[in-house]
């Protein structure tokens, strides 16, 4: 069904998301691979994400937001709490407009992903490892500070933008039949949703999480947002729980919510890796991997063109995802 | 110094190398990154052929030779020795002609490079792992089958497609000052030297190779070849003696040849999958190694804008590089 203008998120504001946006980012390529076409009996197209500014999507829906912030408003900075790629994202999207950036980080947040952070200019703040404290600290910071709270996902301003790559991909291929798109906290698949059946009303377009994260799948399924549990799954960046405003626009625009196993992540990690030459992190090879699984193709009836979205190629490699996970 | 048409190698040869092989390959994307601009004070795009088809610049070369063949000529096949890229790249292009490729490789070549090249067709012919039995080898197929030899890099058919690559750089950025090739057999180096300063008189070309396998840069100094005694560099593909045609063409037209640190071939490797998130072998890195050692940066006088050809993707990930050299 076509995106309604009545909801919240709607096609305009992804355009002008874009034209806000789109000299800050990467126009990042659409890759395909004989090889792995051969493997799934499809035609495959793969939206590099991994090769955006700071490594992920996430550099659109922050820029988004950063630069729609009236100048008043953005004088007083942003803040957010994040672990992953919002973080880096959201402190590189302040600093291009010159602003400051507070990041809560849990103490415990790789060294790494704090590092990246500080490299952008964004200011490290550290909290006991729990939700709560995160939300506490952030909230103290902005009290402090009056700096706008960029939340990772539940947020239009940042769903706006992340559906850019939507466009993008429509923009590269217009042949597209379906788009498969990781789902963690929603707001990639939701922006993504809206804007490729806007554009395109016969597309069709699924989420893909891990089995062992699978609230959004839970969540379609009976209608209303069931609660994550305790998250198994390499997949660290899909780790999170459902948010209200970009489920709203799953239920109306998405087709279905797929799930796949651990090692069907893991396999279709190292061949993005082999045979795309692509360095893709786990949670940005969850949509490849639906379609490793055979009854998936088949039950889903999944189309001939279908666009995949590697969402980010951020970790650690001191060793690889599949020896990591032995 | 500009091209001479009287050489061996022209522009020509490789404008029209262009046009035969340009629906056969990709167009690979020239991608920037701050962080490692930053790093080097210099502006620098790699040209990601590591995404090409194969894996490898080499499907530039090896494609344009099997299209230049006549149909009469064609019908006998293609046969090369080689433990490397060519060898699949060459089946590829015989695939696409819809003629047979004979491939000699080693007895110990690995298995997944024998299975690279079996994928696309080709019949692998192994022989004892030396340079006489892979020459005899290959010069028996030739007898038998009457099919035509295509050298890895001592061929100017060959050498007039690698050169395609830097057509399609100064196309994606016509303000390249410079351009960093690795050099083993160099026809690659060759091919680039030629294209790049054909177009644009004012480039400077330099080539780069392993500390421990440097008889280009000896021989380039000494104006003879030199031979390569044994190789000790983990840069695997650069294992490889300097070829005539391509020395001919390096004397004229390029301005220098780098040499680079095992470590810092390590190193550079990492920041390209880290940073740009591209599976890089060894030997692909060798480039922007150059880059990474502040004596030759500065000692070179290497120029603002530098384009660096990332020239394959094909290893085992088993264990990573970095892993694999401890």
């Amino acid at each position: 069904m076509a995106a309604d203008k009545s909801t919240g998120l709607t096609l305009q504001s992804i355009r002008e998301a874009h034209a806000r946006i789109r000299d800050k980012i990467h126009r990042t390529p659409l890759v395909t691979s004989e090889a792995l076409d051969e493997l799934c009996g499809r035609r495959l197209y793969f939206k590099c994400e991994n090769l955006q500014k700071a490594g992920a999507f996430k550099a659109r829906g922050a820029t988004n937001a950063v630069f729609l912030l009236s100048d008043s408003q953005a004088a007083q900075g942003v803040v957010t709490h994040s672990s992953g790629n919002h973080a880096a994202a959201l402190a590189r999207a302040a600093k291009l407009r010159g602003i400051p950036a507070y990041i809560v980080m849990p103490r415990n947040a790789p060294a790494a992903k704090q590092a990246a952070v500080r490299r952008y200019g964004g200011e490290v703040l550290l909290c006991e490892p729990t939700l709560a404290a995160r939300e506490s600290t952030a909230r103290q910071v902005q009290e402090k500070t009056r700096a706008e709270f960029i939340h990772p996902y539940n947020d239009l301003r940042v769903m706006a933008g992340q559906g850019t790559s939507a466009l993008e991909m429509l923009e590269q291929q217009p042949d597209l039949d379906a788009i498969l798109c990781p789902v963690g906290g929603g707001g990639n698949l939701a922006g993504m949703a809206v804007a490729a059946k806007s554009v395109k009303p016969a597309m069709r377009v699924w989420g893909v999480e891990p089995r062992g994260a699978d609230d959004a799948a839970r969540s379609f399924n009976s209608g209303k947002i069931e609660p994550l549990g305790e998250p198994r799954t390499i997949a660290d960046g899909l780790r999170t729980s459902l948010g209200e405003l970009p489920f709203a626009e799953i239920k109306r625009h998405v087709d279905g919510i797929i799930t796949v196993s651990e090692e069907d992540i893991l396999r279709a990690t190292r061949l993005i890796w082999e045979v795309l030459k692509l360095v893709v992190e786990p949670s940005g090879a969850v949509p490849y991997a639906a379609l490793l699984d055979g009854q998936t193709v088949q039950s889903r009836a999944l189309p001939e063109r279908i666009g995949i979205l590697l969402s980010g190629g951020n970790l650690d490699l001191d060793r690889t995802p599949w020896q990591a996970a032995v």
